[in-house]
């Protein structure tokens, strides 16, 4: 928490003060863990200790379950305000004022983060701007304390990393298992489709405890060749071409990978590109280290594509073929946070020890109708990474058959 | 969209404008539909039809999936922002400004709703205001429009029931598997454990393209007696004691459901309380139909539970005990909207036909340790209430057997 008063005392605040309408909000998880609360909000006061306020009394077991100094909603005086049947601006205006007055807050800057909702907290903060108090994003700041996560979190995203190798070695399964008719895959009796393979990843995941909020990409040819299309479950899978895969699921953390799959002999530009992916992948595997930017690795990359013969994003800014995304991102509470890997990144584009990446080089080729990506989640060491997915690179999933994939076993190994 | 400009001219807005850190925000859901979107905002101007901007240009076809009129990262300018490294704040002010003068908007009053960062939007929409826009709750809007289904939009909400009635059906089949030994029910040679509940349930789930991002209560005795207490994965169930189970999963919509579960003969308490509870249930779906107040339907288990002896939040207000919580909710987009049961509620608090409601009356006793809580999801059709999860209401999981429980067949049916 003495990171926070730092960060505190740079934007001149006086607290943080976290909004959410479900604990599940990222911006609020890191301080409440498991517990499962509605409506709430935490208050860390410069120098003091997080308290977190809940509205509902049936959450006091929830509440209680996280260990922190909490704000019942008695404390609160929840009750005036649904009696009165106010609007729930009013009642959220209500119940921050209070909180603020029970933290000793006297009426000054605060830095607020997290999702109640966008326009009920402009009316609210409208309200308390008017005793005295005034408002900076505070989303920057939990996100510098979310980047290096504790054993407990990277433990958490270490049990999503290993449900995500089952997930893929099911996968890697099924297209083994297909076999080619008139050039479509056909497994069971019926032609393989998107959604025969979600299906086989959904419950994989679910054995594991996983869920996908954020759904996942299952993108065989053209729909892999634009890096977010999603792929859609009718949509039968053929030989020779690409499948982009990338799977990004939840337990009490994210984890993120995503490997591309060719069944049957690949054409020559889908191979070429993927052996380039894979090499640039190691490249930056090998320089990443506590110190070294992600902009560093991005320009890395970006040089050796380049001189591949592939336009870039640093060669050809906003180019929709050949490196067109950046390299990686942090991993954790949600799928995208800190490090960066942007150019303007300060000191959240910076590795440290206990920073959980991914590395995701790929390249595209919209107009021709394939993309390789290949994207591992990794635990930033003092050595440099440790890798949380480790799973082969083949495109062949028959090439998959019998190995050794070991699972991440925590950080006693 | 005639209902929205009437929604805007109430409140004398020129247009909504929503806000959404990704496409599963569910005020950003009911105009995106199945598109998958990080972060993306929606405008819907007075006498015009909603335009979908999106930030990144790699969500270009899953923007276009959704058939809307589309703002794309160029016609935003989002590479301005970016290329100067500008705080997201600055980002978001930037292309809501550009969107609102592409939408042939003046500057005027705004209803926002949606989830960005709470603290980011704050910083954004001051800067907005300095140029002459002021900001109401759209919040309220959003779930008014939300409240009455369309038919794709009830038929996701039977999608989901249908998985929650299989998953329920699992619970009661490993229940009436168990054996007794000393108390404590024993499943497959070891105790059986909250936790070997949920994995079944999440299994369930995952077959019918379910997830939980809610979480869901497994509680048995005392834990069920707190309403919103999850249960704790190790906890062993025992002969003789109330299980209240509780699963709101989510496809494309929610569903919302809840059973309670005793294995061995019910204490006479508990067996009396289940009784009442089933009796009230039935009490208040009978008396379910368009133009009826979900306040009424309160007030009517409320006045039927004081008779039988048990305090209410009406006779007692504030209780732990006894009744302890409103009688339903409608659910759809989140699992708790609109209609709402509340005694304030104006015209959303009444049920009209389209409608999606749950009921779940329940009695709690935390003193002694056990819960009676019953739900079902339904639909509000113009004869009264159409049941979408039929499951029996038994105590004791043996009973379930063979019970036919007719799955949701869509209105065709």
């Amino acid at each position: 928490m003495r990171r926070l008063d730092e960060l505190l005392d740079r934007a001149f605040c006086r607290a943080l003060v976290v909004v959410a309408r479900s604990s599940r909000d990222p911006f609020v998880a890191p301080f409440v863990g498991a517990a499962r609360l509605g409506l709430c909000l935490m208050i860390a006061a410069r120098g003091s200790l997080p308290r977190l306020g809940f509205l509902s009394p049936m959450d006091r077991d929830e509440a209680a379950s996280t260990g922190l100094d909490l704000l019942t909603p008695d404390a609160l005086d929840v009750e005036r305000w649904s009696r009165r049947g106010a609007p729930e601006s009013q009642l959220l205006a209500g119940v921050l004022s209070r909180a603020l007055h029970l933290s000793e807050l006297a009426p000054g800057p605060l830095a607020v983060a997290g999702c109640w909702g966008s326009g009920t907290v402009l009316e609210a903060c409208g309200e308390l701007a008017r005793e005295g108090w005034s408002f900076k994003a505070g989303e920057p700041m939990v996100m510098e304390l979310r980047k290096t996560k504790s054993p407990v979190q990277l433990e958490a995203v270490g049990h999503a990393a290993n449900g995500t190798v089952a997930a893929f070695q099911r996968v890697a399964e099924l297209l083994a298992a297909s076999s080619v008719r008139d050039g479509e895959l056909w497994l069971e009796g019926e032609p393989l489709r998107v959604g025969r393979l979600r299906q086989a990843i959904s419950r994989s995941l679910a054995d594991h405890g996983l869920e996908q909020p954020d759904g996942n990409i299952v993108a065989p040819a053209a729909a892999g060749a634009v890096p977010h299309t999603s792929g859609i479950n009718e949509q039968a899978l053929r030989a020779g071409e690409s499948l982009v895969v990338d799977i990004f699921p939840k337990g009490r953390m994210f984890a993120d990978c995503t490997r591309t799959f060719c069944v049957g002999q690949p054409p020559e530009h889908l191979a070429s590109a993927h052996a380039r992916v894979v090499e640039v992948l190691e490249l930056a595997r090998a320089k990443a280290r506590p110190g070294v930017r992600g902009w560093s690795l991005q320009k890395a990359v970006c040089h050796r594509l380049d001189q591949a013969g592939y336009p870039t994003p640093i060669t050809e800014r906003g180019t929709t073929r050949g490196y067109v995304h950046g390299l990686g991102h942090g991993v954790g509470f949600e799928v995208h946070e800190y490090p960066s890997f942007k150019e303007e990144a300060g000191e959240e584009g910076v590795l440290e020890t206990g920073d959980v990446i991914t590395l995701e080089p790929g390249l595209y080729e919209p107009e021709a109708g394939w993309a390789v990506r290949i994207e591992d989640t990794y635990a930033v060491g003092g050595d440099g990474l440790e890798t949380l997915t480790s799973l082969p690179y083949d495109l062949d999933p028959r090439a998959w058959h019998g190995v050794e994939t070991p699972s991440y076993q925590g950080q006693a190994s």
